[in-house]
């Protein structure tokens, strides 16, 4: 993404308001949107505006700015009380996706430092520009070190959107993939539509197409067909949470895993250590549904009978033992993941 | 489907014409359409107004039927030449589904005993009511078989739509449900929705729902995950075109057939015996690939940007390694295949 576009979600300190691509519109329109209060960005993350794990890190911390640049108290103790329930609220938009939280967290635990309003109003707004800028350092360290995962020329398949528009710039898997063309590698990208959203085909083809990389889109089911005839060399996904033995990322995720390993080809993650949540297992996770008019239309067209049920999981769970290497900005981890998340963890726990 | 219906393509008598259901306007509309020259049945058949593998056995035959009393000619060898002609034109209309093929030659070889244009012209409808009559009868049989091995109580997993619509009426896979619920047995269906064109939700659930069958919509790319939570018991799909050594169906067939194996969940295929093409491989068949608009729009929503390129097989082959089964009008077919196979080539030949 060119230097001079607007971040995908950013905070604008000239009318204390966040800004935010909204991707709904994509690839029809570009159109920069603007959240004054946190009902705004409740419903611009539930209708899925603002989407992508690290985005949402970046709109949590965000959104607990917004809640407290608003506040009219006066009172240090209300003020807390009034950003803390703002926070919870965000948090109950998505449950599945782990940095929403984190980033809400994160904000929150600054708040908690100030001896005065006007104080925590200010560290709110720095800590949120702090998540946002970081997730831009993150994603481009990231890239470094999954970029040496690829060969030289390879064609590498992706599902969903884990790219620019998932997080403030550069991508997590497609921040792997930009940063393994700009080391001079001739990589083919072959996106899935990615159901029912898709995402795939509106915004991973939108972003690598306006960044000049080659990139085919296939529908979801045909993945695995192109793994047999020997047209993907690896796969590279984002995630949304990642727990002690599985990584949560959009429906299909799961499936590409099972026939990559099938076909013997490598499957990579690539997240953020803020996508961790390794004091969870995979059984403790609620896994989001959404709506059956998601299947049930698209646009203004009816594709199911009125009266038919339908199972929309947003999200499926992979476990680590199908997962090649997770890609983060402190290194390629690889299996057994246990050594590796001991490590991460102490120095979570650390930082709190 | 209720007797009173109308069925999936059908002979008009009184007017020399074939009458269809018109399937690309289902869920929405119910149309019965009617082509008058071989032209007309080209376009439907591309335009994918008649599709199924059986479907298209009994258009095709139909075909030559309209070409046949259509025809001016009164010269027998003109008249066959003439015939001959339209069946190789409607032969091209979809390379991969081997009963279009396997319909259009039957009535061609019936037309070639006439001793005269008029007999010939009534060889030609007689052989494609016969192909239609037959149709049902072998769905049912095969149903019969089938339905054998579905437990009592049980969830399937089916793509696209192998159904009555699919057929003259009753159905393949879904041909295999009805007879099992016919048992009295406790069916539940998972329909997927078969990217790009979803004819699992749009034609699937429309049948099974209005036939009081038990249908959950999900994402093709759902499948693999549902089969990990246990909510699968087994798959059955239909085919387009069965080798020596592969199935031929809609993309997505292969990706169900590599998951169900790797859950230890049996995967079945459902089709007559006009399905095989055991003259052949794999490697010798082309598989088509449709235009890029199928996944770059949906209606009148734009799904991908302008410029991107687009990879659409309408189908892909699964290795017959991965198939527990092959239900059949003769019966239920089990690996090792290649005696079976042998049995049923020695029959199809002694039948020319």
């Amino acid at each position: 993404m060119p230097e001079s576009e607007p971040y995908t979600v950013a905070w604008e300190a000239e009318t204390g308001s966040i800004v935010y691509i909204d991707q709904t519109l994509l690839p029809g329109r570009y159109e920069v949107m603007r959240c004054t209060t946190t009902t705004d960005l409740a419903r611009a993350i539930r209708r899925l505006e603002i989407r992508g794990a690290p985005a949402l890190g970046i709109a949590g911390a965000m959104g607990v700015a917004l809640a407290a640049v608003r506040s009219t108290a006066t009172d240090l103790d209300r003020f807390q009380d009034e950003v803390r329930r703002a926070g919870d609220f965000l948090k109950s938009t998505r449950p599945t996706a782990v940095n929403l939280a984190w980033g809400i967290d994160r904000a929150i635990r600054k708040i908690a430092m100030a001896a005065s309003v006007d104080e925590a109003k200010a560290l709110a707004v720095a800590e949120a520009n702090a998540v946002a800028e970081e997730d831009e350092l993150t994603c481009r360290r990231l890239g470094g070190f999954g970029a040496e995962l690829f060969a030289d020329d390879c064609t590498v398949l992706t599902h969903c959107n884990a790219g620019a528009l998932a997080c403030r710039c550069w991508g997590t898997a497609l921040g792997v993939i930009r940063s393994a063309v700009a080391a001079g590698k001739n990589v083919r990208v072959i996106s899935c539509e990615t159901r029912p959203l898709n995402q795939g085909s509106r915004l991973t083809c939108w972003e690598l197409a306006r960044d000049g990389i080659d990139v085919t889109l296939i529908p979801d089911s045909s993945a695995a067909y192109l793994m047999r005839k020997g047209k993907i060399d690896l796969v590279i996904v984002g995630a949304d949470r990642i727990t002690q033995d599985a990584v949560f990322n959009k429906i299909g995720t799961y499936m590409h895993a099972v026939a990559a390993r099938h076909h013997g080809i490598p499957f990579y993650v690539a997240a953020p250590v803020s996508t961790f949540d390794l004091s969870r297992r995979e059984a403790e996770i609620t896994v989001e549904e959404r709506g059956r008019e998601e299947l049930a239309w698209c646009g203004e067209r009816k594709l199911a009978p009125d009266d038919v049920k339908v199972l929309n999981y947003a999200f499926d769970a992979t476990p680590l033992d199908l997962v090649d290497a997770i890609v983060t900005e402190v290194g390629v981890l690889r299996p057994p993941y246990a050594a590796s998340f001991r490590f991460i963890r102490t120095g979570e726990e650390s930082r709190r």
